[in-house]
């Protein structure tokens, strides 16, 4: 039975881990360090243990003082959040050797989920819909002509060595195929000096929609429902959701079923998340599995009123999921808008510095996960994100106005923040009219922007 | 349609009310006393004006002042709150008079729950339980024998004048009735010169259980289950819970069928509470209607996920209750603490003063209403209540793990709150094994008590 956890992480999981294990009843340990010795996570572990200095590698990633503590301070299980070590199979393994419950999957899992290419062709051959496209460099247009045509159009062919859109075309049908090509080859070799092209299909404008998955030492699988994270700036997350109704019931559970095919394909172990994109016509397709828990994890709390830490923490016990999927009910609409200390006018440039004054928003519906104080002074060396500003409510529409709330309530003073622009994305016509995508803030918020 | 409300109170009740007004994009007037300049409630609204001096009857309970001032800044309808004019009658009336909404029942109902001894007989006339007693001053020992057998055993005769225990028995059976009624005679003529006693049905260690109900303009009744208060501090509630398995299901059915048919033979138009208090063998007994939002009106947002204050804002402007009985779900458990600034080590006395620093509980299933910051000088003038500290939980011990978590990381510095007392509360053996009662508190934590 675990009795003592020793939290490899700072910051809101860390504070989030901690909260969890003191409602568990369970001992907790916290690292930090040297800039983090005034950061709340260590406060609030029974025990708190400067584990190297700055440096990250040093420091959080610093397996060898993290396992050594863990031993010496008789810690029967690790939790690594997400960041640091969470997906560092090295890391795994050595938990394994020296006897301790690193929580979350298996070694092997860690290390197949971070292979892209094979877990592609493990999903391959779970039947799960990829991405297609050309395995190697394309050898001719002849060749361009026959894999489009298998694909289906629209396709896009993309310089090997290219960036910055050069050497990059859309093709909508077959005759379009070979003077795409060629100009595409052309401006290839003229920006890179190298004329490779090869191709996959192109989806145009995608969401990104995951499925929170759990799996346990029983051959248990469940799914708590899906979240939509199609608000991103430069593919990191700044607003994440539950699912809308721009799936149907139909294509949600076939979401939920392809997710659930894959966690018992593997038997995966722990708290997972499957990453899609999905087209307009409503097809998805497998991006990424990440075998952790996610920054995004209360929104999926908020409306199944299950804690994912709780659940993760009691699976790495040996303890069977608590309940079946049938008795999973979602109720209503979450949202979450990541806080960051950082200046949105300035290309998003991280805001360190000391936080002079703080109100914390607050009331029916409201969450704010965070590890900041007042008089607490953000460090420049880790990310950006100060908290978590998580809102339920009835359903979207309820949601939404309570966010608008709820960040009309938030005052941090000392640091710029990106709640003002926070406001203006969740006040856009886009995300009101659930039309936004991947790309929706490069092509209407980041000015002089370079096609992507 | 309800555009713009005056909230004719102060303190965490006006910042609930403003925060769902702005999510459903109504405009907000706060009001406040001199004392309230800095009160965090006039801060959050649309506009605020000052109504008075400190004194309360010419601010928060001046009735010219608040109606003039509704009526000068065009307001649709007033929220009373609780407390203050919320059960006033003649406010009511001006209201009415000056075709201003009051976001409430109507004058009539008011009256009717406001008078104990037309409450009282409505409730006989509905069929509802209420508990026997004598109507007026006992003649004699035989009336006294022959009402006490027709209440049921056992029964208490209490001074008419009395108070502090004196002149009170408790009797069980109908060979003590004589000789009771001798003794406390004697005794009642001997302490308050006056020898008048009275009879009731004797409840035993009772909980105090009660039914969140609304109606609506088109006759329209729900309940939204139960809350129990049965942790009281002299007739004042201290931690509120949703409906434990204390009553079976059958039992609360029972309650809410009962709590339905007031509602129904009343025509009761807005939110209200049902009172009762309920005895060892789990019969229920009306103590009284409350007219108003509750104090406690949280617990029952968070097992249902329905803005009470939405819902009365809602009624108040002429929509149906947009649900049904059977669509309302109950999801897991939820406790609140209520935080007041006061020593329970000087029984109980309030400590008023500035607040110098604040911590905040917050992650998973936690709520923290306040009006207070950083700062702030509580007043003395006002309630000690200076926050809720709400907690959900998937049931009542996940609940109480949560609270005791929270409770931790509430730091509150520069005035005395009862923070501590709480905890000793929630962690008492009666809380946690849910046998506590009205009066639990008297006999286990107040020294020097007399016998009430």
């Amino acid at each position: 039975m675990i009795k003592k956890i020793l939290i490899a992480n700072r910051g809101d999981i860390a504070v989030r881990i901690i909260r969890t294990c003191k409602e568990m009843g369970i001992q907790t340990v916290a690292i930090y360090s040297e800039a983090d010795r005034e950061c709340v996570h260590r406060y609030l572990a029974d025990e708190s243990i400067c584990i190297g200095p700055n440096n990250i590698s040093k420091s959080y990633n610093n397996i060898d003082n993290i396992i050594y503590l863990a031993l010496k301070l008789n810690c029967d299980a690790i939790h690594p959040g997400f960041g640091f070590l969470s997906e560092n199979a090295e890391f795994a393994g050595r938990c394994e050797e020296n006897n301790i419950i690193l929580i979350g999957p298996t070694k092997e899992q860690m290390i197949l989920m971070g292979d892209k290419s094979r877990a592609r062709q493990t999903m391959i051959d779970l039947n799960v819909p990829v991405v297609l496209g050309s395995k190697e460099v394309l050898k001719s247009k002849e060749e361009a002509l026959s894999l489009a045509n298998e694909i289906g159009y629209p396709v896009m062919i993309k310089a090997s060595n290219g960036g910055g859109g050069k050497g990059m075309r859309i093709i909508n049908s077959p005759d379009e195929v070979f003077s795409s090509y060629e100009l595409a080859s052309a401006e290839a070799l003229a920006a890179f000096s190298n004329s490779d092209l090869y191709m996959e299909k192109y989806i145009e404008n995608p969401r990104h929609i995951e499925v929170q998955v759990f799996g346990d030492k029983f051959s248990n699988a469940i799914h708590l429902g899906g979240r939509d994270c199609s608000m991103q700036r430069r593919n990191q997350k700044v607003i994440e959701e539950s699912l809308s109704d721009y799936l149907s019931d139909e294509e949600k559970n076939n979401l939920y079923n392809t997710a659930l095919s894959i966690v018992k394909g593997v038997g995966y172990i722990g708290a997972g998340t499957i990453e899609f994109i999905v087209d307009s016509s409503k097809n998805f397709y497998f991006i990424e599995m990440n075998t952790r828990i996610q920054v995004e994890h209360p929104v999926t709390e908020m409306i199944t009123g299950i804690d994912l830490i709780k659940l993760q923490i009691s699976i790495a016990d040996n303890k069977p999921i608590p309940f079946r999927q049938e008795e999973v009910v979602f109720r209503g609409h979450a949202i979450e808008c990541r806080i960051n200390a950082e200046d949105a006018s300035k290309d998003f440039k991280p805001s360190p510095g000391e936080i002079t004054s703080l109100n914390i928003p607050g009331g029916f519906g409201v969450r704010f996960d965070t590890f900041v104080y007042t008089g607490y002074t953000i460090p420049p060396l880790y990310d950006s994100m100060i908290g978590k500003l998580i809102c339920w409510g009835e359903n979207r529409e309820e949601c939404i106005n309570r966010m608008n709330r709820a960040l009309d309530e938030i005052i941090i003073s000392g640091v710029e923040t990106n709640v003002e622009f926070q406001k203006s994305l969740i006040n856009s016509n886009a995300f009101i009219n659930d039309t936004h995508y991947t790309k929706f803030i490069e092509n209407n918020f980041i000015k002089a922007l370079s096609i992507v």
